[in-house]
């Protein structure tokens, strides 16, 4: 039986090939460098999908793919139709609660507004600590929110804090550790569980060998 | 006073760029180019933001930008809480209604899903024909949708129809169709209106004199 693996473009996209890749996995790097959107395993009977993270989740959902390897941070902010069967390790980041230096956040009086590309995992943060801030949805370049006074900070990503540094701003708060997950179609993991389990084993299998490393 | 203009990055920004440099405004093409995020008018007191269509409005809505170049795709699925003044004719494209040959989505017996990044244009457009299929969220790669079995058909806007073609897809319906707009800050009509007309009327301009050649 063919299996369907659906992949995240971009920031976790070089350590999951990888980490295939290690499994033993025919993953055709000239096709995978191509840019192809969907390309077929050369050892396996594995097809992979390229996608952007919440389509990813939305792949998994529909059974378009059987196994999805996808950041909690969408897993977070998105969909729940779905189980989640391994924390894979990889695209280890933080949420971070930033801002501009001498204005934290979590001491401002009034009307507070957050800008976020993830509104839900915002709102349960401050909902924890008693708060009720404005969040202000932001698509892209979020760090540019406090500097432009659209927010009063930020709720975002960061893996070095690169960026944050770049655009002068300082973290005042770690709101979450997350990584890449590796989840499964409900309907798949019933009908097709000795395949998808073997999947899951043989990353399970590259991760231990890491740790022994 | 100075004014804060939101142009929309990708499909729109070098005809947006274009048309204001027809108006005798100073882009620096060099800043640009470079993918500065942030850059000023080297000839007049405006600074520009280059943002994700979405932002643009956000930018418009909370003040940051007093006017935004966006698309009126992106109009119709978000916020409302500005004026559109103009339509600049520009970035002029269509709303389809697309799927595989033989596979008409208005005649289809049964359930119906509809892929798309505008579950908005697409609820109204199907209730408009007393439909109400199921709208799956789709964030890149549209046109995957029919030919992965995700979804039966797209809602999805096209300029050429090669993306539909190259991926063997046939246009059912046109929805509508779209172009870019000026919206203006409801603070900034009052407030700073005069600039505000100043720029809207210089888009004016142009747009007359390209009718008339």
């Amino acid at each position: 039986m063919s299996l369907q693996i659906a992949l995240t473009k971009g920031r976790l996209e070089e350590s999951a090939v990888e980490m295939l890749d290690q499994c033993g996995y025919g993953i055709d790097r000239l096709r995978h460098k191509g840019r192809a959107l969907v390309f077929q395993d050369t050892k396996k009977e594995i097809r992979y999908f390229l996608s952007k993270a919440n389509d990813v989740i939305t792949y998994v959902e529909h059974g378009v793919a059987d196994i999805g390897i996808v950041g909690k941070d969408t897993l977070l902010e998105g969909g729940q139709d779905y189980y989640e069967l391994l924390d894979l390790g990889i695209g280890q980041c933080r949420f971070i609660l930033a801002g501009l230096p001498d204005h934290n956040p979590l001491q401002k009086v009034g009307h507070l507004r957050i800008g976020t590309k993830y509104p839900s995992v915002t709102r349960t943060y401050f909902r924890n600590m008693g708060m009720d801030p404005e969040i202000i949805k932001i698509d892209g370049s979020v760090e540019l929110g406090p500097l432009l006074n659209l927010c009063d900070a930020i709720v975002d990503i960061t893996e070095t804090g690169t960026t944050l540094k770049e655009n002068g701003l300082i973290i005042y708060d770690e709101v979450c550790r997350i990584s890449a997950r590796a989840i499964v179609n409900k309907a798949s993991f019933k009908l097709k569980r000795d395949e998808v389990m073997q999947v899951i084993n043989d990353l399970k299998g590259v991760m231990n060998n890491a740790e022994g490393n």
